[in-house]
């Protein structure tokens, strides 16, 4: 049995950023594939792990989270020393307390209208329904005032929260990497601190093994 | 000069998580009022601090942070030490882990019903408006499957994410004070071990002190 499981879907911008941090710590792990159409998630056993019967649930020997960025949060301290320095976090306190900062911003201001600028553009498409062009604006426009501070504060610092890749860079991956496949990518490309810091991280090593699965998976 | 400066509003309930982590620590601080209605939050100097222009700010020296569980992660991670055994994080990742989950399922999951109820039942009043009936309606579902996986969890563990007392807690306490303000508080009173936690830990002195705070500043 894997020490590590990771159950999820692998449309899931939540499954995807807890896929991308195991693969920038190069850890084992097992990949265990939800079938959410199916209803994997509303089954008796899966409801044992999460109760709110959501992917991901990451299951680390006896200790199981549900919630993405706690997965990615306590992976990053547990395994920061294995990272040469590179850890994606910081043992400072007052440091983490800018991570801490801007992965909330993540939570509560990019990723609400980015997330419905995937539904709107790539999702309702596979389903033949129209996109809402009222919901596309809106969302554009919250996104459009998210990027004006993230353009700021990346003409300040090389990444999101500071001048080091962190966790609350590895957040934005799966929903910038959607965005760049919709006609909203003008929003990032019109922002030249935001399209270097988004064509960087998207094009790193571990980033690119997760689009490879998920590639793969789709075939 | 006082050291530590938080920025907020005395109906904001992410002000209200703040202070009472203030007073739990018993750490020395200013409180600046903001004025909301007066637009003092949309003045550059404000913004220089917060670019999304929102309450609170927290200033810790010349560290600057406004997304409220973010101040209380650092602030219970950086003063756990001076708590005699009573931090409200766990230095264990493993352990830390649980708690990290059950933040985000505040975040997530019991936030935004319970702010909802709170607008419709005690803000729209003050504004002499009637609640929106099917708001309610579907907030109050949302809620009771929320508080539903709380029961079960508060039959296993005394606090919500483990048998101490955590930030997971304390990010609970302003809207519970709200619900319980309002006719959704049968949805607590319904649930015995939800009720039993809510009781106790809106009875904690540092609460307490929060309340008294709020009632003079409207005195």
């Amino acid at each position: 049995m894997a020490i590590r499981k990771l159950y999820g879907n692998l449309n899931s911008p939540a499954t995807l950023k807890v896929m991308s941090c195991l693969f920038e710590h190069d850890l084992e792990f097992e990949f265990v594939s939800v079938d959410l159409a199916a209803g994997e998630n509303r089954k008796k056993e899966f409801l044992a792990m999460n109760p709110f019967g959501q992917v991901p649930v990451y299951q680390d020997g006896d200790i199981i989270q549900f919630e993405s960025r706690a997965i990615l949060r306590s992976m990053a301290h547990e395994h920061a020393h294995s990272m040469n320095g590179r850890e994606l976090i910081c043992f400072d306190s007052r440091m983490q307390a800018i991570v801490a900062n801007w992965i909330d911003v993540e939570d509560h201001k990019f990723e609400p209208p980015a997330c419905q600028l995937a539904i709107e553009y790539l999702v309702k498409p596979k389903k033949e329904l129209e996109p809402d062009q009222a919901v596309v604006d809106e969302a554009q426009a919250k996104l459009a005032k998210v990027l004006d501070v993230y353009e700021g504060q990346l003409a300040k610092h090389k990444y999101i929260a500071m001048d080091k890749y962190t966790i609350a860079d590895v957040l934005h991956l799966p929903n910038l990497q959607n965005l760049m496949n919709t006609p909203s990518r003008r929003l990032i490309e019109s922002r030249p601190h935001v399209r270097a810091w988004c064509a960087e991280i998207l094009a790193r090593p571990t980033w690119v093994k997760v689009l490879e699965m998920q590639k793969k998976a789709q075939a």
